[in-house]
């Protein structure tokens, strides 16, 4: 167990995260974030998640709450969708749920998205909970208050940044990960030490097999240290104006081999073989050297992530990558934001590459 | 022309209502809130409103920006919609709208609303701008952040609360305005008096002629006074947790009608006939004298405004209003929240009033 972590909005605090490794704690911190214990919630969770984990939260908060629902959907990106926004909309109203009422998501990144989207858009914003389940959904999406839908193939197109009341993490829900998300998870892990810190990022290198085994220890302190990472970049840059920026390292080239490789491949793969290209693009430039470069790429491989498109078993252009990457929705005006290294530990932003480059970059990882 | 008005959120300032009666100084305004004139910006409007004043808006905005487009729908509620919604994120990803570019919605509140859903939504928000043409939308939708669309025939069921950057207003774009929609309009006007200003609301009652003309100055000083109240509330109560509430007057059993009526009848003749039932109501309850329900009546009539059902010509059982509004999504558990007026220019709130009295309340306009 680690202490709890305020995480402040436009300078106030906002919202705790909650370091545990059960649920037993859920409902008493529902009691503590709402007026009253008459309030309805909504659980939302996917069908995978749901079989795991819905019976012990539901039973959990039946303890203090009477009205408790459940809306479940199938696990899977296809399911972030307006669609099924609709289809949540639609279950909160024939069941009258009204502004003073509370959704929880429990789930991964999908679950919390669509989630966080319908609670701010419902009736122009209800409360909600975070419950990740998932590696990437615990240490990144459930944090920051992005929410959002995919819309005609482009991710997240759609969407808001609208806070959580709680964010309730139960580590131990990450034991039931299959091993190729845990260790998509940790694609995003990983990232956090490369932008921000040195010290996290070695101690991600010395500690592979405890934290590949799941301990509860390792768990704990990686998920903790990821969330502090995370907490202090959206608390600086809350609509991702400027600083935040540097999370998105790795997910420029990242989200464009997502896209094209048509979701076969989990967003942590593709963040990692993003992460190499800006790795090489950075040693390129200077910023760091041939031996972080190559520390970088045995993390990488030592958490079972791939480095390169090879190694993906997946084959695209390097043309289709520099389109792709032009029409991400992170670019500013016509010039696509990279995110480099200026040191492991030191992400810096720019504006500037020049296509060859950016091009030279991306047949680094073919 | 009056002083320009700036709306505080959260305590800060947050956006410009502008009065004027023409669109000369429409794209200096632009260039004041963008930081850069190479901002692409969509005009969207209905066809009505379209044929009427987007040439001009357009040629306006053209000379200070290269980029500007253009996102007409139909006219009407029908359009108030998620799948218009839909449509206006597709037409502005074909046109690879960014994080920095803009909205402007050209029309009454249909379009404001949908517009500002849009921007609130797309991308995880972008900025937006309100020019409102009709006397609703100028004196009531524009102002105060709320957007939406409506959703399974509940209207603004789906929404946020996202402040535009700045509200334009030409008043003499009400010239043009149906006698009907005008008319709908004074509803919440005369609303505004009832709810926080007495002296307002007799200016009303004493400028009849002048004000139903429509002449420039009369429509200026109605447009501008509204626009003070309702900024006043809002800013009190941006998040309508309170006091925003009284906004509200004449509401509740107002939506219920305009449902009931399935939206033949216009929301400020629905809200008229509401603000009768909410009278009696007090008066009932000894809040506001004889008198002044017949003033109230008076005004509303003088206005072309339906004081209850058989004057609207519409037939509905009292029944149903109670159990639509009991229905109505600003219940809070299951309390309908009342607005009424302690004297005339003071409004209250009440949760507590039983169903009985409620239904005497409703056949009192039958």
């Amino acid at each position: 167990m680690q202490n709890d972590v305020i995480v402040n909005y436009e300078n106030k605090p906002c919202y705790k995260i909650i370091f545990r490794d059960n649920f037993a704690e859920l409902a008493e911190n529902l009691i503590e974030i709402s007026s009253n214990k008459s309030r309805k919630i909504c659980i939302v969770s996917d069908d995978i998640v749901g079989k795991l984990y819905l019976g012990e939260a539901k039973n959990e908060i039946s303890q203090k709450f009477n009205q408790v629902y459940t809306f479940i959907f199938d696990n899977g990106e296809k399911s972030k969708s307006l669609s099924t926004v609709e289809l949540l909309y639609e279950y909160l109203i024939n069941e009258h749920f009204d502004r003073t009422d509370i959704l929880i998501a429990l789930g991964g990144g999908v679950v919390g998205d669509l989630t966080g989207f319908c609670a701010a858009t419902y009736l122009r914003g209800i409360d909600f909970v975070q419950v990740p389940t998932t590696l990437l959904s615990q240490v990144d999406s459930s944090i920051g208050g992005k929410t959002g839908v995919d819309f005609k193939h482009y991710k997240n197109m759609v969407g808001a940044f609208y806070m959580p009341k709680l964010v309730y993490i139960n580590v131990s829900t990450l034991k039931s990960l299959p091993d190729v998300q845990f260790a998509s998870g940790m694609g995003e892990v990983i990232k956090h030490g490369l932008i921000r810190d040195k010290e996290y990022f070695s101690w991600l290198k010395d500690n592979i097999s405890s934290v590949k085994s799941r301990s509860g220890d390792a768990l704990m302190q990686t998920v903790y240290k990821s969330c502090c990472i995370k907490k202090a970049v959206v608390e600086e840059d809350p609509k991702e104006q400027g600083l935040r920026a540097i999370l998105n390292f790795g997910h420029t080239i990242g989200h464009a081999i997502e896209k094209l490789s048509d979701f076969k491949l989990y967003h942590g793969q593709c963040v990692a073989i993003g992460t190499m290209a800006a790795a090489n693009m950075s040693n390129k430039l200077s910023l760091i050297s041939d031996d972080d470069v190559k520390l970088i790429r045995d993390t990488l491989t030592s958490y079972d992530l791939p480095a390169d498109l090879p190694t993906a078993g997946i084959d695209i252009d390097a043309s289709d990558i520099l389109y792709a990457t032009k029409n991400d929705k992170k670019m500013v005006g016509h010039k696509v934001k990279f995110i480099l290294l200026d040191g492991i530990g030191n992400a810096i932003i720019n504006s500037d590459l020049d296509e060859a480059f950016i091009l030279e970059g991306i047949r680094s990882i073919l």
